[in-house]
């Protein structure tokens, strides 16, 4: 098959690689029916994460399983299937807490690279979510979605906190901050807030239920989201950005007891103790367990409740993926889908 | 009045002071039944926080209401009663959430000095809590201790989200840690692991209900904690040392999902962001809201089901209260108990 290799900064390849091919005996073959660049993929290729040696690249997919390892259980060949990012065998101490990002036997779920037409994914039983039949064309990027950006968006509000009634804001109007806002409003936000200086991106956020939108950034965004909020900042904290400014944005928008829930890969990112001693906010982040989420998401995807698929506003051929980094990079498009 | 002043580093003076009035007509004032050093009193003490210009010292109070200012409803005077070291009105939205020590109409609740004979309490309906009548001389310790080191260990041990069965770890074995132990035993922890090299300290920690004591610190401690819960960590760890060491163990000690309970004022604590990105542990600090867990507190105590004044391993005449200061700056006491 041909796969996206990435071999430095702003070199990205589709070229020939070795077909996938059953390693372990809890590993399944899946045929990719869409995949697509993350805007942690932009990391490595704006130089920012070093990129050592050439190594396939990509990790958010759905498909059809082609073939399964002799000791897979529950997931079966012709099943069309999400997987997380991360491998999780959904057993351990920590999965069952609910945080399959971090199990115990997890792994990268994609070794052998995400955007290409075909892909292993270790611990299939426990990685992968199947749906109840095959989907229709037009519900395969929402399902795709839900792999990565969804599910990470998800987290982040749930992180946050979010609850019936109560203000929200986001910091970030990237793909995964604008599925923080449609997690916000199924979680039942009374008030969304985008931060956003982009007439598209901010769109779609209202679109997606954002009730306003704020433009201000820095301190300025922390003194407008208290003047909305009657001086003591909003209940929950999305920060999907993943920069100091970002964190101590987000941090400093929160009032006293509620929750910030970060899903940017921090990078450079120092807090200062005593001041988050003094917020006396909740902190939670890391990696999106999306394992957790899948279940749910499938279903309010499959009954069209919610269309994440929104995020994609530019389809590509999976050979022309290269023009997808290109894209989100320069800011063109909010999130490349790819289509082997 | 003869009352404290902090004059400079290891300056502590027992001096004529004014009287205290009522200003407001939400005050009360307040003789003291007993009063006592605080771990946070140490950190002027030592020079750590700046002292430049003499003043009053103290915020651990219980006794009996003196006065009322003339909007007070429920406080009387004739009360025994225990209130925080912040004033809070328990009606704005932060207290109805439950974090009363950022109030919107707070204040530090001992203006005129803790360490006091009188002490004239603002918001005195939000802020203090009645015991059921007059208690005996043996209780009085334990509801001193209510005022914060025990409302601040429990504070702790709740952010920490103790939960029946669960594993607590606890790092710092001043008063504030021991009363977290009280605290974990009382939610249901199963496992109760005091971090100490201080034999009366793990003795204390032992009989409030530690089922482990480890000595080691650091990357030790860290690997030891992994070591005793299946390579995991603990379910939740109580910070309440407040340096960059012990947040850095505490945070290194708690499994993925996981969570930190801080209570140390962070001094110097920078928090790299990266990795508390990859631990995906809850972290949840402050001052302690300890007016949420007072009714609960005190009935605990008034039924004898926990005795937190054990605490107190030195008694002395509120005159002599430099020596209480210059013993546990010494460490020779855990925490010093001053009678007026």
């Amino acid at each position: 098959m041909r796969g996206t290799v990435i071999y430095g900064p702003r070199d990205i390849r589709f070229e020939e690689r070795p077909d996938p091919q059953i390693i372990e005996p809890t590993d399944a073959i899946i045929r990719t029916s869409a995949t697509c660049v993350c805007g942690s993929d932009l990391w490595p290729y704006r130089g920012v994460d070093p990129v050592t040696e050439p190594r396939p690249i990509g990790h958010e997919y759905c498909g059809i399983v082609e073939e399964v390892g002799s000791a897979v259980r529950n997931i079966k060949p012709g099943q069309f299937v999400v997987g997380s990012f991360f491998s999780s065998d959904n057993t351990c101490p920590i999965c069952q807490a609910g945080y399959q990002s971090r199990c115990v036997r997890g792994e990268f779920a994609c070794p052998t690279g995400g955007q290409a037409p075909y892909l292993r994914v270790p611990l299939a039983d426990g990685t992968l979510v199947a749906t109840p039949y095959m989907p229709s064309d037009d519900l395969i990027p929402s399902l795709l979605a839900a792999s990565d950006v969804l599910g990470t968006g998800w987290f982040a509000a749930d992180a946050a906190n979010v609850r019936p009634g109560s203000t929200a804001a986001i910091v970030g109007d990237g793909a995964v901050g604008l599925c923080a806002v449609i997690a916000a409003k199924q979680m039942g936000a009374e008030r969304i807030i985008m931060m956003s200086r982009n007439v598209s991106r901010a769109a779609l956020a209202r679109e997606f239920g954002a009730t306003d939108i704020v433009e201000e950034r820095g301190d300025e965004g922390v003194a407008r989201i208290k003047e909305m909020t009657g001086g003591l900042g909003a209940h929950s904290l999305v920060e999907a950005v993943g920069t100091q400014e970002s964190m101590m944005q987000a941090i400093r928008s929160t009032r006293a007891g509620g929750h910030v829930g970060f899903v940017g890969v921090s990078h450079d990112v120092e807090i200062p103790g005593l001041e988050l001693f003094y917020s006396e906010v909740h902190l939670l982040g890391g990696p999106a367990p999306v394992r957790r989420f899948l279940p749910e998401l499938i279903d309010l995807i499959w009954n069209r409740q919610i269309d994440p698929g929104k995020v994609f506003d530019l389809r590509l051929p999976l050979e022309q993926v290269a023009e997808g980094y290109r894209a989100m990079d320069e800011r063109r498009a909010i999130k490349a889908l790819l289509m082997p």
